[in-house]
């Protein structure tokens, strides 16, 4: 008979066990959500300051307003009011390559440049890395995941942030210097200053927490799950999805079919 | 122009603003995801004590090994490796009404009972108006949610220590009482002793922590979102789900059609 | 070992079968899809007529324009490019209890009181009953499933239309017949004409086609998902989705936090 | 204001139209669900020799049995019975690179290396296009999309047939044409013989009808959403979700975390 091995929860008649602790005793009231996170994650339990850099990330990633995905669970809730499962999983369905993906292309993209070199011992080191990182990006023609924002032109505030807690916590580890370092470098190359967005610092710090490369998606996910619940709270107490919908439906503009041109 | 009020997320060229703070100076690295989570949802910040009681009730329904939730993630991930987002959306699916929605179920239940009479003020009271409820309730052929559990006959043992830590912070309130109660006398009206199950009385604890009810099952799933990555991270490490699929296809016996009986 | 019997896909070396007939040589070129998808479902070949009746109902709810599913579907598709499945499976999460739901409720509602009683004999009887129906239905407060419609008020061309199809392929059965019934009555309980809307009528017709109720949303989920692909298709040629979410984004308002009254 | 622009649904006070058509009067009764699909997709009618191929495709892709998105769907089913539609879009969610991904991966190969060339305008001219396509993929490292099958070694039965079909229908373009070489070619390259499976010839066979490509994997979804209703639908009838889950989670062993690498 096939066995199917896990870490994660097991339960007998008076026990339930999580990660190899008793959960009862042993998680409940002493492990905050995070800290448990990071934990079913890596099933290695975080110290203090690897905790609060974890949660820092999320709390950057947990809501953003009206994007895509919180509109998404709002219209879906409005549409289907007996399933807040369905809502929550049509919004984070929004969080694939183009809005959440930058959080993972940024730690991917760091840790791939480092498997291949040894770390640079000081920041001039870590400086001409970078260049080569940029120049070789940039020959290739492809952007730099992490660096430019829309909105935040001149810097997106989470970043500094984030460098000063992680440095606080002594976890200032290679993805987060890599980073840190395109973003003095890169005008040299591109010519404009570009700021190191939320996201993308985000992904370095997560892998410098040593997160699993191809879930860090799913935390820029979890730390999303909190945000859309509250889009829905919010929407509870002042709803504002059928307004949206409305806005759409009664702009709509029949126009005649258009063949493509298969 | 239709305007689209929140008190979510919000940014500007310089600043982003969550909750009506500074997410940058005062969010991150100050407000644990447990705390933020509770904040998004109720948008008033909560005690330490009130962030303890709702870590707890997160750490409670994280995960619970193997379920059907579990599977479908893992199978999810199997066949469609490049979407992580659709793989945890896909588990989420699962948490309605039969295997998270007790959570919701109780919660919403002990707040009927209670918003038709005023809550008593010491334990006989709690004890009659509870033997009243499950009285109302076996005549109506109904059973009590959070009543009963399949594996800890003999108690739960996330109960006794989720009231215990209400305790602790001061947060043993209406809900939690009358629950506590109905497992002190529901043998006298049923003949048998059932355990208080654990799903129930996170209903009850979050209940009594004043979220709002239509979303408990909200926060059940947002604790089963870093369940589900911890599944998929240990699918990573140590990958079962081929092995699940091949024991479902292969013991396949296909057999002739049998029309239902339109 | 445990063995799981199916009536649906099974595979050898080197043949195929899908509902006891031989894939290739039987299924494909010479079964539509529309009569492919009431066999799988009923696990019994359809008739011509009862293939024209059931497509018929998907063609009247594959899509209705600018819905919230439609809308969720496009702006997900923004989102996240790199996953149709995540698309179409986010705009079919809006298919619950509001705007797809009527097909099934309809269907159990006449399928509820036919079954307490016998069938009538003719036009009298039928109006007889829906008119008790009506009535025991206002008495209880609870509206009718099917009648009434936002946009039709003074008929949804579909009702008729199906009416007369089903006439035609002679399949016009209790459910249609009650349902066609509760039209002509019900403005002598409720003191005004409602229509009968497509969504009800769909539900009529496929609760006489034997399909099993419990999945009657999943029908109008199959049309729906020819609709949103599409919604894709046209998305892809003519963009619209990313005003869409700027129409929302930029007109938000920051607002300060209240809190909800936990 | 803002207009959205559409050919698909919209309605008035007395009318639907769909497609520039009157819904009611011109698409109920008149046009099959396979063609309604295309239709959309397109936004031109299709013929019915191109219906008839489009269909037999959809057939081929309706249901592989116990495969991850049917187990996934039941066992959602099972988890939260109150809702069809997670049901349904849980095992949608599956339909991602690995399962159904061959489809859309083959349309798109083939499309690729076509619109590179002129179309050749004999077999041998095929062949000659075919046998520089293997050897140039094989000297890149990279297999054929549509080439394989870990069933039907020897041969798919599908392959064969829709080959037929599109050649009754006068269907059988260029992608089918560079398949269909592929398969008689890529024994000199490879030196063996694969089979040309159904879902790469599926692939093929929507690109020739003018389908987006970028939706190819919709297709295959509509297909299988017809399938989960059928796996649905026999779960009802005879339930295996629960017997699938107890045979995981009683086999599962529980075993200490071992922390990953980080």
């Amino acid at each position: 008979m096939t066995e199917y091995p896990t870490a994660l929860g097991a339960s007998s008649l008076d026990k339930i066990t999580l990660l190899g602790q008793d959960l009862a005793r042993d998680v409940m009231g002493n492990v905050s959500f995070g800290e448990l996170a990071f934990w079913l994650a890596t099933q290695r339990r975080p110290s203090p300051g690897e905790t609060r850099v974890f949660e820092a990330v999320l709390a950057a990633l947990a809501d953003h307003g009206f994007t895509p995905t919180a509109i998404v669970t709002r219209l879906t809730y409005l549409s289907a009011p007996d399933s807040v499962q369905g809502a929550l999983a049509a919004g984070l369905l929004g969080g694939g390559s183009r809005f959440l993906g930058v959080t993972e292309d940024c730690g991917r993209f760091l840790h791939e440049v480092l498997s291949t070199v040894e770390d640079p011992e000081d920041e001039a080191g870590w400086d001409a890395l970078a260049l080569e990182t940029v120049k070789a990006r940039r020959e290739a023609g492809k952007l730099i995941p992490g660096l430019g924002h829309h909105v935040h032109k001149q810097g997106d505030p989470r970043t500094p942030r984030l460098f000063e807690i992680a440095r606080e916590e002594d976890l200032f580890g290679p993805h987060l210097s890599l980073f840190a370092a395109i973003g003095r470098v890169h005008p040299q190359v591109l010519g404009r200053t570009l700021p190191l967005n939320g996201a993308g610092v985000c992904g370095a710090a997560l892998a410098d927490l040593g997160l699993p490369l191809e879930l860090l998606r799913g935390f820029a996910l979890l730390a999303r799950t909190a945000g859309l619940i509250g889009q829905l709270a919010e929407e509870l107490r002042n709803p504002v999805a059928n307004e949206i919908f409305l806005s759409v439906d009664l702009n709509n503009r029949s126009v005649p079919p258009e063949p493509s041109g298969g």
